[in-house]
């Protein structure tokens, strides 16, 4: 178990850590997150994150729970009270506490929460084994957008992954194409070679390691479109893979249990999870 | 503010009822809810509440947190202790707390949170004037059915009715048909007296009092038809209403701005307002 969590400006025992029973994260799923990975001690994509945090509070009209600055140096102190230098931090931001009412009450804090464990980032044994993914229909909200605590549809879809025995669901739209995973993007190198992920609008959640992704692609030369694509095409792909903040660039092998290529991870794949572990902390592995 | 919140075994003063950081609640939604009215001491309802709690549960796989007979016993401890004769019981379980990770966790306990407030049950003059709503896309997940606490949207949607000035928001879907209130159902009488409201399958929500209320019209020989209606149709209705816990059956005399029929409550809702409570409470007052 973590050692510390700070809540609502209290570094506390992590065990005891609490918000109230009328917080309107628990009540109502009012409020969003980040999960920041920590790798030798560096802030993976640090920046992009807090954007993305900064423009989900906009989306709800909730304000900063405080200065990005001070935010950044809490992150740091949580990860720092827990001796985490590979791992995660995790940041959660309702907004706030007031008597059960649907609309948004005025005149309340917003509630943070930063918490920040111990993870394996590198797992050598799954990169180089892949990952399995099973397809099941997108049944979310239409503001996937919004970074919101609403996961329950996705923990669903994660359980239903862990049930058949897979690591992810891809989960696909009413006209067959894969819009993401229920925690990671989804990404697939067609029979042709050209790398295909879908254009982030409302459908999907802007995935930080997804642009950075695609810029490492730019920069490597890489065919790249910007599309939906199917279950079909995803089936006949060369390759196929996810991307998330703590999974990096995670191939994946076998996509309803048939596999993906010859059954391997595939070397864009592999070359990509390099390139972005080594533009991030400086080394490859 | 209350005086006392129950959480997992213990009456606990209101200010300091709280759950923990990791409790799935409140980093998932991944738990499910009721409120039930008391009126005149009546627990308005409660077995129908209790059922679809159950059935909430078991489409989610949470356990019942104690036996339904003890927990009946603590939602009237806790209105006992909070001197509610009127107002609402507020009953949520959730998953129970876990190391953040989307998939179902084992071999954990449920979280069971109970509250109860004063509330107006019989605003007279609301009731009389009757309550303005406005019409917004439903942007909800397809399973709603389940009475999570994913709630966002609905918090989203009240929010827009009230800055609009009116009460509540009726969702429609991409049909044009009204699916439901975001914290009510939502019925109107045709112009030729017909009384209708949509069938309950995975686009709404089996709301309690709406399945008294189909009861109640069904003794009175009131025409009735379930199935999907219009915005077209409810702009044309001779009367329009809703249907909630703790708002009965309230008149509905404005959607989108314009006036419902004459622009007063309507007597099949003034009707089924009177015998929905008399039913209930023994007293139509």
């Amino acid at each position: 178990m973590p050692r510390v969590a700070y809540v609502n400006g209290r570094y506390q025992p992590f065990a005891e850590a609490c918000v109230h029973v009328e917080d309107r994260g628990f009540q109502f799923a009012d409020g969003v997150y980040e999960v920041v990975a920590v790798d030798g001690g560096v802030l993976m994509d640090e920046d992009g994150h807090l954007e993305r945090l900064g423009r989900s509070l906009r989306e709800l009209q909730i304000p900063w729970p405080m200065p990005v600055r001070a935010l950044r140096q809490v992150m740091r102190e949580v990860a720092r009270r827990n001796r985490i230098t590979e791992g995660t931090i995790y940041v959660q931001v309702t907004r706030g506490v007031a008597p059960r009412d649907f609309k948004y009450p005025k005149g309340i804090l917003p509630t943070l929460v930063i918490t920040s464990r111990r993870a394996n980032l590198n797992p050598t044994e799954r990169v180089e084994k892949g990952v399995s993914v099973i397809t099941i229909p997108d049944i979310r909200w239409q503001r996937r957008d919004i970074k919101s605590v609403a996961l329950l549809p996705q923990c669903m879809g994660k359980q239903r992954a862990a049930e058949a025995g897979a690591y992810e669901a891809w989960m696909v739209d009413e006209t067959g194409h894969v819009t993401e995973g229920t925690s990671s993007n989804a990404w697939i190198v067609t029979a042709d070679g050209t790398l295909v992920t879908r254009h982030a609008n409302t459908n999907i959640l802007r995935g930080i390691t997804r642009m950075a992704v695609v810029g490492l692609a730019q920069q490597h030369g890489i065919g790249f479109q910007e599309r939906p694509f199917t279950v079909a095409e995803a089936y006949a792909a060369r390759e196929a893979f996810m991307t998330a903040a703590t999974n990096y660039v995670m191939p994946i092998t076998r996509i309803d249990g048939a596999p993906v290529g010859d059954g391997r991870p595939g070397p864009i794949a592999i070359s990509l999870r390099h390139a972005y572990r080594a533009s991030r902390t400086g080394g490859s592995r």
